[in-house]
């Protein structure tokens, strides 16, 4: 076992109506919200009505950000951050899934800086502090209601990329599964690969903990005993709740400590295509991992072994791989780039950007060659 | 799954070494510590000079206060509540075991409140705030270092009842499993137990929780793998890390997410063993928990066999009790009263406690009659 700090801050209130205890929460922290959320399914959801009438009732300002896009752009964070400091706001409100959470741990970090976001995401801005963060979650994934990540890409630089600092945790985080009762269904499936392949990430990632492989294993058997009864009946409260609650614990620290790190390699690979195609980030995630285990057979063999013996009962890897595009497939995720419409005729496209923002992983990283390989099993 | 907030903002620090940070992160949260702690272990195994060094190299004044009982008495609390005040300490540092920490718990509530620490245990005063609270652990057991709980007993009322409070937590817990090498073999078997009851008090609680179920199943696999392990080789650095990081886990929250309550009958019965016969914590649990299964055997029938074919791979209620007692007695714990030096002529003296008390539980309660039967097959 490495050392390690096992720290997590984040308030989480999970369950039905839990909404109700916002406003007395955010009336400790701030007296004017910036409350950002994206498109139309929070307004559809009731997410966003409930979370204002929140605010208003206990007389908290409120000045709204809407429009953050799946896949979130840096350049919507600047805009959000100005009007953030003209309004004067003290505190972030965010509502809705990852892209509106992860803008919104940027935007709270660069408003009391006056700083550029994209200085932040890439470490040459050391922040100094953040105004507090709120997160109303309306789509079970990544885990960033109870971690300190973002992820944020860049149109100019060509690069998606993930920033961590213990800023970002929000404050409070507010989880009811009843706001994820009407995602679709494709939308549905990509947050439980997402949150396999977090599971999966700290799984390959460097170090010998035996409870965070037991964690990890844990929650992805969530997923594999839930995921599918859900896709069957995505109404379902109950299923809606354990499969967002595993995917909280996919990604707040629990299955990294004792590591010094995950792997992270398939995310990089993922981030590459979310940018060029706006790929789903969790159907990134079905089309690669299996291919990246592909490659990874002989030097990981032992863990892809451990895992296949833990979650399939059998340790070859060939079958390992296999249940996992079954099991992907079933969600109805893609498997293959063409399943996600991307063709042939972009693999070299791929490739370079790949190649070209060092797309590798932490512990087993990628070689230019190896990249090469794996995309020859994902076309 | 039912409604539950998920918190815990403990930052523990966790590995060979970690005390080095304790002094700057002390530094940060007052200017004079009062120092806990109980006899001679903390002074032979080092954990006591390194902190000391650690709070003096800040300049941090010190006021001591040692000799803290196992089964620690609110008795020696309230003296050293008297003993912070006087000197005008600004936060707690607790080095050792659960009974030491439980005690700094207590006593960081009663400093700036001046008020009787008994009245906080049975929740008859209602803490208003407590001073900032250290942790150095050297006895894997309790998970008090990354909980808000605190047990204590009072021999004027003939009790030893537990308190929780957000209050409680520890800012800051230092867990280097190095200070734990030189653990005595019974007590290395005590935490142990301790670290599965616990567990076992999640899985038997109120409500359907399916990842808080494969938490605890993870947790006793670790308990089960590296436990009799560790007892033939207490001086391995890896097994007592694992064991520790187990014990932290299983008392940490983690196993109660989505559940109203764990169950907690065995230690209220165990609360009164130690109470009588100051026997350790851990041992009443080894003698108490097999028993309190065969008494729950068809009330509790499902969880038994669920528990059973998750661990052991059979699902046959007195197969799994066969398989708990055999593992404490491989341990080396004690399973029966016996054991424990404690004989049959004690046995009326017990249930009147117990009942006198309400030693029942929050979900399977014990009736009297219960209490009785339990006890014919611990003599």
């Amino acid at each position: 076992m490495n050392n390690f700090i096992a720290y997590n801050p984040t308030k989480l209130h999970f369950g039905s109506g839990v909404v109700n205890d916002l406003g007395i929460n955010a009336s400790q922290l701030g007296k004017h919200a910036l409350l950002v959320y994206g498109g139309g399914s929070v307004l559809r959801n009731g997410s966003y009505s409930d979370t204002l009438k929140q605010l208003e009732e206990q007389g908290i300002g409120v000045t709204e950000i809407s429009g953050i896009k799946p896949n979130p752009a840096v350049d919507d964070v600047k805009e959000a951050v100005k009007t953030g400091q003209e309004a004067g706001v003290d505190m972030v409100v965010a509502v809705g899934g990852a892209s509106v959470i992860d803008s919104a741990k940027i935007i709270a970090i660069c408003i009391p800086d006056d700083c550029d976001a994209w200085k932040v995401m890439t470490g040459k801005h050391e922040p100094s502090g953040a105004l507090p963060i709120i997160a109303v979650l309306t789509l079970a994934a990544t885990g960033t209601e109870m971690n300190a990540i973002a992820v944020l890409q860049n149109h100019e630089t060509r690069e998606k990329i993930g920033f961590k600092n213990d800023l970002l945790y929000p404050a409070h985080s507010f989880l009811d599964p009843t706001y994820t009762l009407s995602v679709p269904s494709n939308y549905t499936a990509f947050g439980t690969v997402d949150l396999i392949a977090h599971s999966l990430e700290a799984w390959f990632g460097e170090g010998d903990a035996s409870l965070s492989d037991r964690f990890v294993v844990s929650i992805i058997r969530e997923a594999l005993e839930y995921g599918p009864a859900l896709m069957n009946d995505t109404g379902n409260y109950d299923l809606r709740a354990r499969i967002m609650w595993a995917a909280t614990n996919a990604l707040n620290n629990l299955t990294i400590y004792g590591r010094s790190s995950g792997d992270w390699g398939v995310h990089a690979l993922g981030h590459v295509l979310s940018f060029l195609y706006d790929t789903p980030h969790g159907a990134t995630l079905s089309i690669l991992y299996p291919a990246w285990m592909k490659v990874m057979k002989m030097r990981a063999k032992n863990r892809i072994e451990q895992l296949g013996l833990e979650l399939f009962g059998k340790s070859d890897v060939d079958e390992t791989i296999k249940e996992f595009k079954a099991y992907f497939s079933l969600l109805g995720s893609p498997v293959k780039c063409a399943d996600a419409g991307i063709d042939a005729s972009h693999r070299n496209e791929i490739l370079e950007l790949m190649n070209k923002n060092h797309a590798e992983g932490i512990h087993h990283k990628l070689s230019d060659p190896e990249r090469e390989e794996l995309l020859t099993y994902v076309f």
